[in-house]
């Protein structure tokens, strides 16, 4: 474990580089920008490459001896305790058509184990943030999760979902399907825009499935930080380099794990 | 028909009346909320109560003939040749959550004619404005919407869609599913935000059923002017107040007409 007098510093210096990227993202975004489609298929622009980079060299220069994993440009350092994770954008597929719901996130790994989380949303103006044992944060506000109250339960809170292709992908579509019969407020908030509406309770939880690791590289921290349950499912086989995820108030967590498993599609 | 301008006129102080909506929103917000259910169920805030209230003051005043119809106070001077429509808060499942994609509608009919509209999302720092003739407008800036290109077509844009529960209300669940099948990339972007991305070009159309006349008091105007199309279908026996439409880039409308008739769900 780190001593928590590093970890806050870490999450002040890993604040003070997403909020950097905010400006990257508004200036691209006033100078227009061109986007081609990766291999995958997934679309990427000129901002994701401009924030990845900018983000690598504030970790190399901040913290040398540290490790960088990101979306666009893999891997470097590997080996070391310390391993930051980057998703320059989140949400691309917003980004390229002017949805305001995208955003950046970066994470940082202590021999494996996650230990803060940054997201901007810079549309909206917010940054979440938080460390294991430090809180969560929205815009420096401690966030406080308050569990689905028995006022109108869990069929009264919104549940947030990824968009279909992503339960395709991981073979799960009657998954998602289902949810929509489940439940009747089930809305697409897909990317970290989903994410920090679980984590201010805005939504009472968010399924969210074919995740990379780094689109899911802050949100286990923040929300277990804010009181909430993050369900990380098990894998099929040849996908466990995929996150499955389960995550938001505990009361609306366990609900949804209980009716998904009652219907059998968990 | 309205001489132009008298239109450029009214829609100046429209557009003046519902900035000004945007202080009651933010101030409310600030202090807290109480809401409760209406006798549908469905839910309404002190916001969507003072914002109406202050609405309706700002048409008596401005224009002593003028005919108002609100969403929580019923109509007004019914018969005169301008009739004016309101809807406080659309979206107030989100506000109700601090989902920030809720926004506050104006329109204007003239003998029955929609002439004018106006929407604020407050969150979002945009107001989308129109009137027949003179065109439509995001915080001031001339909106045309470009079609569908080549690039991509259809499948490439992304589709809005209201609540599941609204097609349920209207007796159309199987069009909300099959249109998940239909196109890879649908979004459950409700209410007016949902309409403001097809004014911007952001989604290439919005499928949205069950609305009320004040839901849908501004989006024909703005999207006509904007070169769109809005299609309203033809409503079953006993739903005639209700709209069910189809709005946005005109390709991508003719898309979703052919694909939803050839799958027989239209």
């Amino acid at each position: 474990m780190l001593p928590q007098d590093d970890l806050q510093d870490l999450l002040a210096q890993a604040v003070e580089i997403v909020e950097a990227t905010t400006q990257i993202v508004a200036e691209k975004l006033h100078a227009g920008f061109t986007y081609r489609f990766k291999e995958d298929k997934s679309p990427v622009t000129e901002i994701d490459t401009a924030v990845e980079t900018f983000v690598r060299a504030e970790v190399e220069r901040r913290f040398p001896g540290h490790g960088v994993l990101g979306e666009e440009f893999g891997a470097s350092q590997p080996g070391g305790d310390y391993q930051w994770i980057v998703d320059p954008v989140d949400g691309t597929i917003s980004l390229r058509h002017g949805i305001p719901l995208y955003g950046t996130i970066l994470g940082l790994a202590y021999r494996g184990e996650p230990m803060l989380g940054v997201i901007a949303l810079p549309m909206l103006n917010q940054i979440a943030s938080g460390a294991r044992g430090v809180g969560a944060f929205i815009n420096g506000r401690k966030v406080e999760l308050a569990d689905v109250n028995t006022l109108g339960g869990v069929p009264d809170q919104v549940i947030a979902v990824g968009d279909r292709r992503q339960f395709i992908a991981a073979g799960r579509v009657d998954l998602f399907d289902r949810l929509f019969e489940l439940h009747p407020v089930v809305r697409t908030y897909t990317d970290v825009f989903g994410h920090v509406l679980a984590l201010q309770g805005s939504v009472g939880a968010m399924v969210d499935f074919d995740l990379k690791a780094w689109d899911a590289a802050a949100t286990r921290v923040l929300i277990e930080e804010a009181g909430g349950r993050y369900e990380r499912l098990p894998s099929a086989p040849g996908r466990e380099d995929r996150h499955d995820v389960i995550f938001g108030k505990p009361g609306a967590v366990a609900w949804l794990l209980e009716e998904l498993g009652r219907v059998g599609v968990l």
